[in-house]
């Protein structure tokens, strides 16, 4: 055993690399300890940036400064954390060997070899910018550090023209901020539903609607082919369909981790294309450990790689290494891809499985989706959530949830992801004690109402059709019937194009003239009622008969409004 | 086996005793089901009345109405669930030989025997009312029913006087409702702290200052004693210690469980004073049933029988009881005594066992207090939360969690709840891939701050005191070092008495200078440079150190304001 301090070489100063930091020096008050990073700023909030355009935060300087104030820069962690940072200092080669690191010293064009005893690699991702014509024209920005959110914030004008490429949380989140500075947004998305990947396809239809009645100009299924301009700055963006013009266009296509160094140093890269680790972030190298946006992860519920950036997963990264380093019990499980955004005053959020990926990863996925007040419906401010429950049928265990909508949505997604990690089954969810009280929830959780939901369609209690489950039906023109059983007043208001009206009340008087050979689908506004007639209508003997899950509030699609073509007799 | 439809009789038609009846018609298509409530107003939310007070709920009748305006009435369950509900009829006497209820028409003062195979007593429960002089004068009012919402509702008057008897949670919320309408307040509660036996002293102090602030009077400490008044009028409310006019009295002083029916047929009543159940929800009589407010619940954490009465399980309860009784899986688990309450503006919960009662329980509890952004810190509208978690020492497992702030506590609170639910130690939580972004949450949850620094505690890496133990110890005169850490500029806006300045940056320079034979207490605002000082004193060699937990935001006694006294000479 040595009595030499040992030596820490940190690549990255970001969130993984500067938590470890800290985190290591707390744990080894002798070791020495450096931090060499390619920018300028150190430990900052890089997901807070799109709230620095929107203004939400008032100054770009804030997102690396702790809660009371103090800016994390060189100083900081010098005297208080006892830490070396070297910025404009980019590291470009290890040396496994000899256990060095060749770093560069932009300033000053220099370069010096460094030894460590121990290597962390906390190097980042970076935005995915495929080659097309015209990406390196002035106006045209990614957005992934302070400078990056500098240089689009000079950019903001109102009534001026901003597209954005990609349909993704930052082009959300983007669409947002500048929207909401008063530009004319184009958002473009190659895929047919934004947040692809992540979100169903019926409930992506919540984000389109909301993003087109805040005016944005929302372009889906095409793909972006150049961008134009003229004197080095941007003009035009062309895609497979249309062309846009454009002052500032943001490229939001995702995020790709900076592996490089690693890569030529011979360490394992995983399926996903990010860093191999073990479950103590150690590379396949056992003096180089990886931690943050550079590194793979794996999917709790189906053991499958995955690389997803995120400044939470970064955090406990950061502090997992260093305890790893430490030889202190430390392991990182896994991640559920829990998200959040809000897209103006929409919340979304998804954690764990969609139904497609569970099928695909083995599952035998059954789902529901439910509408529920966020809290006492008759509270002032009780606003609609939006929540699609998805478990096994065999294990009945959960494996995620989808929630859209104006009311508290990040509650009910983290509530699932806790649930989740712990592998609760759908009958153990709906029997946690959450908190009630009229102004956080009502007597039932919307978790808990779903939950029941889900049991009695897992139970053969009554069998129900998700949205985009009828649309399918619909489109491909199966004879079914729509069964409004809302009130006439409610149905002149707003319908279903070829649904027929039959109030609850008058449903067991008029039950013989219904069908018996073809599938019957009632709904109402949020389905409570459609699922009461479920129940009618089993007892009377009806066989198909599935509630249109959601009721209107949840049906994404066209609907009618105003005085019906045909009067109503019922 | 009889093919005659069974007889299910149901005694309560308010939560548990509709929800069951709902259920059960689902469950047994045929069964004859009968409903008896001995008030006139069905499935209402009891605990939305003081909503109703406040105005933020419009109109009383909402209470009763699903979230698309029907009224819950005899009709909507007649019509919709095919229940028959017999309203102003009580049950006086359960003859179990016979099988037979009889009950009582109170409008038309009839008696009759009605026969049961299957009997659910929903009775609920009913406001503590101690026998003290003058509580039948008019003004002095309970909160219980709808009836009691409307009589409260006429006597509000702005600038009358309402005096309020209880500081538990209706306590709590009627003196924000009564205060929002402009009342003239006072606030009585026997013990030196309001939510006695929920939340611990030093977590209380928060809601005293926010009620203060308010302008509501607070009296703590003091027990009724009597209520007088002038021509069947109340006029004043006289304590051990004072005397308070008073227009209006709210008795908030807790529930008790209707129970007579239950224990006059021989029945099994708990320790807690309310009726013994199993997980099936049955009585000691295999015919009878129990669900709701009159039940007694199993604490999941100390398997310790008590009674709390609250609508989210009488839900749950309902639930259970119809498919217990239709032969279907389905069981009780427990609760976690999950609490939620808003006052003026401060939100607060808790959910399982606290420090004190965790002890009580042989468990061997550990707390940290850490307060933290509901979000990220430099979002506008990001407010602070202070968690409390407990945990068991040796297990690590998680005990409870104490939150009370601005920011957004209920959704820890659930999260908490739910990783409880399954037994998760402070490892296990710290890992939670919870949902993050700007709008919603830190980097670094609230739950995982207040994790990990749990974590260092336990692990020995930093001591820490929290504001109740350094209070305590201070009031004993115990001779320690207070050493405020924070800047020149901020000490001298506002601080502790006796404390010394000496700022972060400046201590490692001056750290010869700290004496080494008694306790130091470093400190900021939020504690985390108070944090950081422990390290730096520890890696000086200084042994007796211990951070203030929660700093000055988390410190609810007296603070000094202003100009110090004593120049600053750091």
């Amino acid at each position: 055993m040595s009595t030499e301090p040992r030596k820490i070489l940190i690549v990255g100063g970001v969130a993984a690399g500067m938590k470890s930091a800290s985190r290591l020096r707390r744990l080894d008050p002798k070791a020495q300890i450096t931090v060499v990073e390619r920018g300028i700023h150190l430990s900052y909030g890089a997901c807070a940036l799109p709230y620095v355009i929107s203004e939400e935060i008032e100054d770009l300087d804030e997102v690396r400064q702790t809660a009371n104030g103090t800016v994390r820069d060189e100083a900081f962690f010098s005297m208080v954390k006892d830490v070396e940072v070297l910025t404009r200092c980019e590291a470009v080669r290890i040396d496994r060997e000899k256990q060095e690191l060749e770093v560069h010293f932009l300033d000053d064009d220099r370069y010096q070899s460094m030894s460590y005893d121990v290597l962390v690699l906390a190097t980042g991702s970076r935005p995915l910018v495929p080659p097309f014509p015209g990406r390196d024209l002035a106006g045209v920005c990614a957005l992934k550090n302070m400078d990056d959110a500098a240089s689009i914030a000079k950019l903001v004008e109102p009534g001026a023209r901003a597209v954005i490429v990609g349909g993704g949380l930052i082009g959300l989140e983007m669409a947002e901020a500048l929207g909401s500075r008063g530009m004319d947004v184009t958002l473009l998305e190659m895929q047919e539903q934004v947040l692809f990947g992540i979100l169903d396809s019926d409930m992506a239809e919540h984000i389109h609607r909301v993003l087109r009645n805040a005016g944005i100009k929302l372009h889906l299924g095409e793909a972006l082919q150049t961008i134009s301009g003229q004197n080095d700055q941007v003009q035009k963006v062309t895609t497979t369909i249309g062309s846009y013009p454009a002052d500032l266009v943001i490229l939001a296509l995702g995020a790709k981790p900076n592996i490089e160094l690693a890569q030529e140093a011979g360490l394992n890269i995983g399926p996903s294309g990010a860093i191999a680790v073990n479950q103590q972030m150690q590379t396949s190298d056992p003096n180089i450990w990886a931690a943050g946006d550079c590194v793979e992860s794996y999917h709790l519920l189906n053991h499958q790689p995955l690389h997803l950036p995120l400044g939470s997963t970064a955090n406990k990264h950061g502090r997992i290494v260093a305890d790893a380093i430490c030889g202190r019990p430390a392991h990182f499980p896994g991640i559920l891809g829990t998200l959040l955004v809000k897209v103006f005053g929409l919340n979304v959020g998804r954690t764990g499985l969609s139904p497609e990926k569970a099928a695909q990863s083995g599952f035998d996925p059954v789902s529901i989706f439910a509408p529920s007040p966020d809290r006492v419906h008759s509270m002032r401010g009780a606003k609609p959530i939006l929540t699609r429950l998805t478990i096994d049928r065999e294990s009945r265990k959960l494996l995620g949830a989808q929630i859209v909508g104006p009311g508290e949505v990040a509650k009910r997604i983290d509530v699932v992801a806790t649930a989740l990690s712990f592998g609760a089954d759908i009958d153990q969810l709906a029997q946690v004690d959450l908190g009630y009280a009229p102004p956080f929830s009502a007597a039932m959780d919307p978790l808990h109402q779903a939950a029941n939901a889900l049991r009695n369609k897992l139970d053969g209690l009554a069998d129900s059709l998700s949205p985009l489950k009828l649309k399918q039906r619909l489109d491909l023109g199966e004879d079914l019937l729509l069964l409004d059983v809302r009130s006439p007043a409610e149905h002149a208001e707003v319908r279903m194009a070829g649904a027929t009206l039959l109030p609850l009340g008058k449903l067991r008087a008029k039950v013989a003239e219904l069908p018996k050979d073809k599938l019957i689908v009632p709904f109402c506004k949020i389905s409570l009622r459609g699922y009461e007639a479920v129940r009618i209508l089993h007892a009377a003997g009806f066989e198909k008969v599935a509630y249109l899950e959601g009721g209107l509030l949840g049906w994404p699609y066209e609907l009618e409004r105003g005085a019906p073509e045909v009067p109503i007799t019922n």
